[in-house]
């Protein structure tokens, strides 16, 4: 196999460039995949921009690309039944001709196994986690990426590729629902129009919140949620006061949110949440700011509202994607750009200037994995 | 206030009366309600035709009704305003003429509110509970009904009188899955497609699961089911065995179903439950049937089902409400017949053969409370 | 009766007087208790002091004191039968003569019964609580006091009237390692060793904590902490920097606490909190500090360190009871000083000077309601 | 390594036989552990007289013994860190000298790491788990058998080997009070006092439970449960009715348990389990008895009494492990038998007898490895 593999590779900030590396060779327990579709993910144009993202700090080139769906290349001939056969390979479970597999897959992360946090049903905690485009680990933005195939979940026909990249942010979000334990019935405050903002109101609204308001600084991303499903949306204003933020949240919804999730990270939203959740309820904590912040804690505190921070998700992929194959969730309104391969700059650019909401980079002709319409 | 109030007395097994009684004094936490829709429950039935149902049994005579939806007709003066504010019964509050008055209200059940049960927010458990046509305590197929204030949820105006008679048994399906612990992404396997099985159906749809078979001996049932949503369905005839009813369970759901949810209470259905549930999944027995059960535990505890039963609902009643009046849930069709209370001995007819799914009798005329379309 | 009913009102801030208040009458569902014991607490001092704590303030005379046990002496003929049964006051239950009468009593607060808290299990953040000596309610400083009767918990015979009072203290104690998840085997960091963070740790020990690392300020404080059992100490001093405590608890415990416990309040130990747990832990905050905190959030979110704060307790008195009554828990040792009613001023001063643990106001003669060793 | 690896080798029903089998090659994530002790658990007996237990069956001759505790031996050169890290085995780790290697271990099951019961912390109920002594797989009772590093706990100095066995048991034990929700203040009724209900006596002690109340067919068992703490006892004999069982459990407790955990499988305290427990508890069923059951179930439904079966356990070994070390848990009494490896039928056939609690079998010169006093 000495095919075409180009690549996008970051080599320092604001140096992306698109280059062939060699194809992955795979282990037992792996996968090659063709890789489809890749989004752009806020973090990649962070990394782009200043080579770090929270803690993780870039010290070396990094192939970029978390969000991403591909089709089976390669098998492993000796690989684990026990691995595979929970994922449902099918078809190409004995084959080696990348020719003639199909199987859709979209990928996920790979902890250690090992660890107490593996073993307890954490493995997104697992201090050795390898994820995509994280540093040191390199991403799958290229042709072809090999992972592990326990950790890659096949689409069913009806699912398109850009809803296969699409599963790894409503992840995000329903791991946000999930931790805020967002319920039948419950009135959820959603912080935040961006992407992760709108998967985590998909994903409240399909577990059963009645009442959903969200917030944003730009209204046309207020319209787009409005659009989505929202039933309420606030306009955030510099001269709104909390106290007035607190009170409009409570008209709208009649009474005070159950559970609030940040999809924003700024200390303003931070506070909001704090403020507005119900006693008792759950502030959820997505968004990444900057590490100090100042918060009104005392009071939420005296009302037992709990704040609970959101890393990834764990064990969510699964249930995205039976989300959206079953159509309880339809995220395909969210990609509003479509890019090549070799268009990556381009992308990465309007990704960088906000414009829309999901940009997609197309790794293969786009629909060539498509189901026909 | 010498007004008719005609009432629906079962005076013995199969000893269903009108007749008037006294319109009821209200205490300062109760409101008077003028009663609209009250529709039959299997236990109605029961206690109709033999004087007991499960380890309830009648000893004198008892008022019919417990699935119902009224409007206040009176509220108490010195009123506990505590009490009232979290319901927003807004103008009513303060007026006392029953003809101004035109606050919807769906009402539930009443606790002692000073037992453990009652203080750790299980008060469906309180063993005080005074719950409506349970002996020795009255229902309200009547003209006129006081209840609890803190139990009566308002209805708002795009909800229609029969949709708050069918909260009471939604709560019952939420409340099952609440227990089971449906979550989103789950497939779900409910046993029994009759009007509790209906709307637990609704209901996990509504809390995020992905897949849903429903399972009856009845081809009519099951073709209602599938046009209110279920996945899947299977006809259980007598001659399937549980092996093979397991594995065909197995193979429409791609899986073992992670909660099964048996509507049912035979001995047949509960076994298939434990059978076909997924190893750490839940088994929720919704169904009373015979006092002894002969089940196949030790492979269930091997596996680790939990068996988890449930009593009514606690805490529902306004989830179902939000679900209801949101649009999430439409309980509507589940309404296949209409009587007026002069008709109570037909309606109790049409029931007791099974005739349709949902009777509904409506105590004032059909519509006078509803919205106008 | 006209009887001696001396009681402690705070008229302002730092205006403390014993005057003659008059016997309260009572309610069906309530009971007249002769007080006994009362101890001080922190909160006592802030309102002695401000004539506030936290959001409460004080606007008028205020009876002090909240952590305290009594006699029954007068009960209601008509009280609801239902209300006590579950408390076993047994033979007090037909007396009304209040010097036969001798059921030890400790007693919790009221909350309304009605709201959506009260009905879900959490009435402790009922908006309508009555909490003693809480403005504007008054508390139990006095001779005689009433009480509801299902808030009350009676004594078994070898529990002494101290230890009734220090079930309060207990149950905030106890209420923090349940929202906490304190469990068998776990690692829990206690920061403060103040009474509430003695608590606290006994009641983290008593609930399966395999180790506990105290901290606080004062080494005498340590020194008391390790006599009741901590398996470690830290004395935090002004020049340790936040990375060296972090390294100390994790070098003491072997790992990061899977709990941290902040019995403080101070910005210093809610940042400790957040930094020490271990990845998917538990942050509780018990301490009341200033109302804005600057805290290193992003870093706890991206860990998901849970933060939860409590407030007061919730069907924990119960628990407290069974624990001491059980020898489980020993709260004994934390009363270091005795007063008198008659010495109300000097005890308050004792407290202030943060002299010794808990101080102990003793508003019968001491040791008569006591068992007889 | 031509060494001694004498081995209990069961070939089929009653044919247990002692003989040399080839020790063990490691892979890189497994350490070769040199047994110490061994405890014969009720299962060991049942494949020894009847080549099955539960729903295993023996085709092919098995190694004996899962209970177990030995001495790391020799480790894989080019082992994973990642995999052994959080366990430190410290100074063994570049060693390959098994001559100088002391790190005493004990140790638990292997699961294939990669299926969704693993991924989700529930790794016990993996369909690939391989179990000591549970066929297709080999046990322990050898001179030398191998592990998987990670599923190996190093014990601290001051625990003994025997200790170190017995915490397979114990996990067992706090599995089914973890699963039963085991709280601190509750009523705990735990029926048979043979080894498992001995261990989860211990447990619900060190988790907070305030009263025990053990049952057996056997005085002389309860006296040993009394001796270890049990608060109450009752013998159960043939002529006790459930009613009046019911009536003296309550008596003792002075109410329901909030929790009854079944340790014996029979019927009838399945029964018992199920009739006793308070309304809204938990029934654990741990023993595993015949596979169908006729049970009570429709009263246990309607007080939504969950029953929760368990299998083994899962991530409770190092809480085991944490309880024994701090004294929490004294399992030393529970050893009432001793057998050298060579005399492991006679050790069998007390077992078998059920004399005594536990019988222990020695692999190495009994103290070798202890702590010295």
């Amino acid at each position: 196999m000495t095919q075409d593999n180009l690549t996008a590779v970051l080599y320092k900030p604001k140096d992306l460039r698109l280059e062939q590396t060699p194809i992955p060779e795979i282990d037992d327990d792996e996968v090659l995949l063709r890789m489809d579709c890749v989004g752009i993910c806020g973090s990649d144009v962070h990394y782009w921009q200043t080579g770090a993202c929270g803690a993780f700090v870039m010290h070396e080139p990094m192939i970029m690309g978390h969000e991403a769906s591909g089709v089976v290349a390669k098998t492993a001939p000796a690989r684990r039944k026990d691995s595979l056969q929970s994922n449902a390979l099918g078809s190409s479970e004995t084959g080696l001709n990348s020719i003639k597999m199909r199987s859709k897959l979209t990928k996920s992360c790979v902890p250690c196994r090992y660890c107490e946090f593996c073993k307890s049903g954490r493995y997104h905690l697992c201090p050795d986690m390898r994820f995509c485009a994280t540093p040191p680990i390199h991403g799958n933005l290229a042709r072809y990426y090999k992972h592990a195939a326990d950790f890659c979940y096949k689409l069913p026909p009806h699912v398109s590729m850009e809803e296969g990249a699409l599963l790894e942010p409503l992840s995000v979000g329903i791991h946000a629902c999930r931790r805020g334990g967002v319920a039948a019935g419950q009135s959820v405050l959603v912080l935040g129009a961006g992407p992760i903002g709108l998967v985590t109101m998909l994903a409240a609204r399909a577990m059963g919140a009645s009442k959903i308001l969200i917030t944003d600084i730009l209204q046309s991303r207020l319209d787009f949620a409005k659009q989505l499903g929202a039933d309420h949306t606030i306009l955030v204003t510099r001269d709104a006061s909390e106290e007035q933020l607190v009170q409009e949240v409570r008209r709208l919804l009649g009474d005070s949110p159950d559970v609030s999730i940040d999809a924003s990270g700024a200390q303003a939203t931070v506070r909001l949440a704090l403020l507005a959740t119900k006693s008792g309820g759950v502030a959820v904590l997505v968004g990444m700011g900057s590490p100090e912040l100042t918060v009104p804690l005392a009071g939420s505190v005296a009302r037992e509202v709990d704040i609970r921070g959101i890393f990834r998700y764990v064990n969510e992929y699964p249930i995205a994607l039976s989300m959206v194959a079953s159509g309880q969730i339809n995220v395909k309104p969210l990609v509003t750009h479509h890019y090549t391969l070799e268009e990556t700059l381009e992308a990465y650019e309007v990704a960088r200037k906000g414009l829309g909401i999901k940009v997609m980079i197309h790794v293969q002709p786009r629909d060539t994995n498509n189901p026909q319409s």
